[in-house]
């Protein structure tokens, strides 16, 4: 990345073209993809959010068994974009993600509970098995 | 947030955790969450990233309905969570995903290609139907 | 399979199994894992359906790869009792689905109508690219 | 379903043409929706069987609230269309489907084996929070 920018500004960049693409704020569907997305209604946008986890997924199996690493990445970033459509359509923006996750972090509450609760699993389904 | 730090950073130094839970990098499966799912290895974060996207979905859903939006974010927060340690295990981190949405953002990629896409499909749909 | 039964009897009896775990049938959630789902309510057995389909792609990856092709068979198994469950909440059952089938393909609509669209698609996008 | 065939046979039947549709039994790219799929090769089918679960999952959230039930029958139809592809691209039926889950209903082992692992991880749970 040759740019000076931080990163956060990119998402932070990003956020706010994909808020000027709301219809009600003269987004074009035919113009704009997200424009378009944001105006065909939330199960447009779903059911992407759906299909690019499972190409994530896909990417890594590959990335698994000596395929292109890379891939992976493009495939995080449509997913991320995707989810970043939802969030604006329900009122959020990136930011909100990062303050969520932040917000754990300094709880350690991301880590810690997520934990204990795998653990435990592991522990009650060795018992059982 | 009433941290001063940008949100960016909040990422990276996630990103910074995450890789320090690597197996390799003295991560205890048995006092980390994240590096016991490292440790599994790509099948156990892969799977919850199928996971996190119905979640995403299923409280977006709720929310169309009157359901609390807020749910929106935590669920997109778990899903971009998860996808960070799919990152960290295939050698990336969160900056190269942003920088891969900046590159195509720079290009006008983004909206263009996929719009284009979009409309050619809608318009070869229509014809037929 | 060393029973005479045909399989569809299989299916039939399997729904049936599903529908006497429903709560107000006697189902008991301590007692019975579909009876558990079915009481923990929708969220439950649709994260499973997410989680089920990841699964499926993740085995059909390492097949692709020269893994073990019958896991594919198992995973589509848990898929599909999984929808089974979903089906019977919805008040249906898989004769359903398959009567749905039957008759797309008694109107030749699952293949034709699918094939037209899929067509469309890449012409529009040839043209364009 | 007007026909007296039995449901079972409908999907042998379909699971039949399926098969007809590989590109080295002569399924024509062209032609059918099927041979097309099969041509193009695993990550097409894939990635549908990742969206049309996350259909049947929007379906079902709909229903919820209230929407047309019928809907996620189509889409269960939907995803197992999809399956039954990729299971053939895998060397596979439906009934090898059906005996799977006909062989864990045999053994009891469907539910008992899922129901302890449920039981556990809530027991473990609860404990923990």
């Amino acid at each position: 990345m040759s740019s000076p920018t931080p990163s956060q500004d990119a998402l932070a960049r990003l956020a706010t073209v994909i808020e000027s693409r709301k219809p009600g704020r003269g987004g074009d569907p035919n113009a704009s993809y997200v424009a378009r997305l944001l105006n065909q209604g939330p199960d447009a946008f779903l059911k992407k959010i759906g299909e690019e986890a499972t190409e994530v997924v896909m990417a890594a199996k590959d990335a698994d068994h000596g395929g292109d690493k890379a891939k992976v990445v493009n495939e995080v970033a449509d997913l991320w974009f995707h989810s970043m459509i939802a969030l604006a359509h329900y009122g959020f923006a990136p930011a909100d993600v990062i303050a969520e996750l932040e917000r754990r972090e300094g709880t350690s509450g991301i880590e810690e509970k997520a934990l204990r609760k795998a653990l435990s699993r592991a522990a009650a389904e060795s018992e059982k098995s």
